[in-house]
């Protein structure tokens, strides 16, 4: 995809007025000072200029090329002004302009998107707060100018990108490109993730989303990005609060935040928690490497902002083991009878570059993938010189380094240079702690096969929504949902239908006894409950006498007869699920059932499809995965069995979009191979 | 207690080399430049002084008053340098100089604080950073020098105070006194929290430890110093790196962190996890007010950051409900159409000073506890009048307001407007919502009755450990124990000891059948794996036949008989422990067993003894409390009876001070009632 024009013009115009304190006249001051290397016009009903820049009433009477029109002008008078553009041959347009969807004026944005796609326009917003591209020295927009640099930033929330790029000015972390895509009535998130994916001058994205409309097409650009460079996403409206927010501001509510979580995480980027995580995570994606493994070395010298670093890095699940035996006696060659060697290596406040550089060399050199280091600066402490000697002990490594020279007012010179030499330097050392831990995470994931093919996402039209399992109805009786699932190849158990007491009779005996006997009726929706389930039936007589209890328990109600089980040996019970996202469609969740969901909430979630590998993973993924893998003396689960069935599972609401719910619990798992208990199959509802 | 001398000495010497940069001239120029009033002198062998100050070989020599000492000679001469303290009437120190107790030179600091002791010297240190009193403008410290204000900072590292003190300087955050209290010889954790907890000049103590050496002392001047002020505790070594960590550099090892995170609970105080955290927390807690609930009204200028801190405020247990229709026809009476009235009220990047104060005002009128306003700022917007808008509306509430004003480029003034109006700003509203959860759990805590009453966590002297129980041996039979517990006040169910198959038989009679039989012997300890427990005996004959069973099993064992208890009718099973944490002393643990306690690591500890109010809130703090309360459609389980069998059971190992660790498990407890169904009583070790 090009946006040469949005985001390398030759020329551009500000469209609207170009009063003292206007936004026109705002945004021309916003181009001026960013040292925008073109000619620049402004355009408004007077013809006002500003300063150097002249003022024009359209922008076909400017008579010259303009590549790129920013538009400031009343929502009332935008389409005019695109079709201006349209005349005037330029093909791109930020529209600053609010009062569009976000108001309820669907409409009008409707309006504007059909005649930008008529005149060729690519367009971002509106309602936003314009664009950046630092390496073009282009600042069409009311926020901060940031240095320039490697992170572009794509932001559905204008005020916030204005906050990322203050922070990131302040905190000299570099901008390649910023977007704030506002409505997003054109150019959106997914179109901006491919764009920059292919952004040569982009190393990293950070991006912030309120919601998505389509959660499929958001991961198929979402995954393809990540492919290629890191992706640090802020997804806000974790919460009912915050989603009531974001309902509010957008105009489009969120989805469930778990969905998205696992959307996020399954396309391989990382996600955080907030502003200053982001920040903390793209310094380090542009600074310095990835660890290959996950354990830590912390060189300090001093104690307690060591011990903290150590705490945080191990409950962020990085190790931080001693040294060996031999690497302590290295060290010990070298460093003093009071200093520790048990990692944190304390190097005390004697510490001196030398000390850093050897300790972090010897360190690195074999036994860990990544080092902390901490430095506590009093004014009578050479600084500059420590941060030599960790740039010094990092360098032939390799590996990353990350760095917390404190406190910030004596530590302005050595961040400089540590930063040069690939170390970036954090308001602390659990701070660092916790960058190096996504590091170490998202390395990881690199370092498997990719989970996302081309493609996988993509669901099916609604054309294919044939209705061939329903004929109308709500949902499929267990003997009709068993029979399908059966033909789609997840193991159920061997059942049979009986309308009759004999028939009952007749079938247990051939399933074997002892069986179990379910009421079939779809009135009846908890049939335990509703004195519809019968276990352990062992004759004939009994089977008959069983079918002649469940018949009355179902008095009144749409009897459609019993099923049959044999009665199951022991396994483990376990939930499979699917449900239909309203933005990412069909996602499954898996987890132990009962108390474990209700009480713990310990449940995997996937946006389906899933591969056997991801399912193992999903599996692995619960709290309570040691009860699967046979703790306190219980037996190990099939796992390969519960894998592949999930895998085969994650297909069906693909293969079946008429399907909206699907629900299998218990699934019981045996030591060899696994089969559904119960199955309620729902259709969709739209 | 007072500590005049130390803290407002009318004169002051150090003790140490004066050649240029040597520790003894570094901080005569620290106390220089920190502006003492009184005289100071310089000591050491050369007679050197600094500047203006004199120089002269003894604190003696000096022919004045010397009130205070500060101490960096090299650490053989302290001893002496105490001495010639004692010969002047000197009645304070502070020794900088290390290489005692931390290196292992246990008596070198012994000498020290006997010397100390004889003169009544009250002494800071050895191995410490030095102290600071900024309303006395003294400054006998290496540390950076922080503003004035009402913040005490007390730490074991010398290195992390500085860099709180940096960081406070950086923040503007005032300090009252610092206190680096190194190895604490003589002034330790203890009475320096009982001498802040009665100081004019503190209203909050922020505190860092590594370790405590008597747990239970600790308790009792924490828990009195945060009934007078709030106490923001940083306890590092949080996990076995860290503490493995604090081991090294403190020469102590930490205890288990759950411990400590019980302790620092049950006194009151509020833990922090990360220096941020604990300056965002001194900042509220000196800055606003105390919210008297959990509802919090978030008033943005703009949607994301607003949308962030509701998120982060509701998943922190704080409520962000609706206002009410009422509340939204008035907010909508000042408020143009496009202003989210949802909360958060977005009053979007048209929001004036005039709409920030009626907004707040109205929602803290009645609705709300407590609001987060935040501003997000362009060069172009008045943030100045903005914070006099907050300010405005939140004056008149009486209730807590934080704000986040961003970016820090375009905030300083706005920043100092709302400190002076008693509202605090953070770098993001999501760290303004973390410090006002913290403020509201704080509140909680506060407005509930005391729960440590002076003493309460004494223990009892070692000479009081009679061993009126175990009679020389290791552990109580389980006969034994039940018979301890019965006549302790804890429910046990009946039962009887049968030495012979008659016995069993007449016992088991008497009790009522069916019964339980278990093998009694010191050698077994897994009593079912081994064939020693025999449920649901029926019968004299097949009670009988059990005792035969049961000693058969114990074959080869001493076999003292066994134990008979009646069945137990359907109860929920718990766990009820009590064990002796090294620092804490007897520690009580509550869970529900099992895979709740193994793989979910629910387990409620307490340091004994407990309140049954106490205890009640202990059962409630379990993830796993739903269960016991009756959740799916499981019974209710007596919690008054339990919540009483836990005080009582709290007292037992500080009556029973030879009892070194009680396993109750399980412990059924019914509808109504409950009873001890194992009972493990251990001696203790040392």
């Amino acid at each position: 995809m090009t946006l040469e024009n949005l985001f390398t013009p030759r020329s551009l115009a500000v469209v609207g007025s170009a009063s003292p304190g206007k936004l026109g006249a705002v945004l021309i001051r916003a181009v001026l000072d960013g040292g925008f290397a073109g000619p620049v016009y402004a355009v408004n009903p007077k013809s006002q200029g500003v300063d150097s820049v002249p003022g024009y009433p359209s922008i076909e009477a400017i008579g010259q090329p303009v590549d790129l029109a920013v538009i400031a002008s009343p929502a009332g008078s935008v389409v005019d002004v695109l079709e201006d553009c349209g005349k005037a041959g330029t093909r791109a347009a930020v529209v600053i302009t609010s009062g569009f969807g976000e108001t309820g004026n669907h409409a009008g944005e409707a309006a504007l998107l059909e005649t930008a796609r008529r005149h060729g326009i690519r367009m971002v917003g509106p309602n936003c707060a314009g664009i950046a591209n630092t390496h073009h020295r282009l600042f069409p927009t009311l926020e901060w100018h940031p240095p320039q640099g490697e992170v572009a930033l794509v932001t559905q929330s204008g005020a916030l990108g204005g906050v990322v790029l203050a922070w990131a000015a302040e905190q000299g972390l570099g901008i390649s490109k910023f977007i704030s895509y506002g409505n997003g009535a054109d150019l959106g998130q997914e179109e901006l993730l491919h764009y920059l994916s292919g952004d040569p001058q982009t190393r990293v994205v950070a991006l912030y989303i309120e919601s998505v409309r389509n959660g499929r097409s958001f991961m198929e650009a979402l995954s393809a990005c990540a492919a290629q460079k890191p992706v640090v996403v802020i997804k806000a409206g974790r919460t009912d609060a915050g989603r009531r927010a974001t309902a509010s501001h957008t105009g489009s509510m969120a989805g469930s935040d778990a969905v998205y979580e696992a959307a996020i995480r399954e396309c391989g980027a990382v996600r955080a928690r907030s502003v200053e995580e982001m920040l903390d995570l793209c310094r380090a994606f542009t600074t310095t490497c990835l660890p290959r493994g996950r354990r830590v070395a912390v060189v300090t010298n001093s104690g307690g902002p060591g011990v903290l670093a150590a705490d945080q890095a191990a409950e962020l699940g990085l190790e931080v083991p001693e040294p060996s035996l031999a690497l302590k006696e290295r060290l010990r060659e070298f460093l003093s009878a009071n200093c520790s060697l048990r990692n944190p290596i304390d190097l005390t406040v004697e510490g001196t570059p030398d000390g850093f550089r050897k300790a972090l060399a010897a360190m690195l050199e074999e036994e860990y993938d990544a080092a902390i280091a901490i430095n506590v600066a009093t004014p009578y402490l050479d600084s500059v010189g420590l941060a030599r000697g960790v740039a010094g002990g990092t360098a032939a490594s390799g590996k990353p380094c990350l760095a917390s020279f404190l406190p910030p007012q004596l530590s302005r010179e050595p961040e400089q240079l540590l930063k040069q030499s690939g170390i970036p330097n954090y308001a602390s050392g659990e701070r660092a702690a916790a960058a190096l831990a996504h590091l170490a995470a998202y390395s990881e994931a690199q370092r498997q096969p990719a989970a996302v093919s081309p493609g996988k996402y993509r669901e099916s039209a609604p054309a294919e929504r044939a209705d061939r399992l329903f004929g109308g109805r709500r949902a499929l009786l267990e003997p009709e949902a068993m029979e399908w699932l059966k033909s789609e190849g997840i193991p159920v158990p061997p059942f049979a239908l009986a309308a009759s007491p004999e028939e009952a009779a007749q079938a247990a005996a051939r399933i074997g006894f002892p069986v179990v006997m379910k009421v079939v009726s779809p009135d009846i929706l908890h049939k335990s409950d509703q004195g519809g389930v019968i276990l352990n039936i062992r004759g004939e007589k009994a089977a008959r006498a069983a079918f002649e209890k469940i018949r009355a328990a179902a008095a009144g109600k749409d009897f459609r007869g019993a099923i049959l089980y044999p009665m199951v040996k022991a396994g483990r019970e376990v939930l499979v699920g699917m449900t239909g996202d309203p933005q990412f469609g069909p996602v499954v969740a898996f987890g132990l059932g009962g108390i474990y969901t209700e009480i713990w909430r310990d449940v995997a979630l996937r946006v389906a499809p899933v591969t056997a590998a991801e399912a193992h993973e999903m599996i692995r993924s619960l709290r309570s995965f040691p009860l699967l893998a046979g703790a306190r003396g219980g037996r190990r689960s099939d796992l390969d069995a519960l894998a592949e069935m999930l895998a085969r599972f994650s297909q069906l609401p693909l293969e079946f979009p008429e399907v909206g719910e699907i629900d299998l619990n218990p699934v019981f798992v045996f030591e060899k191979g696994l089969a559904v208990g119960d199955a309620r199959v729902i259709r969709r509802a739209d």
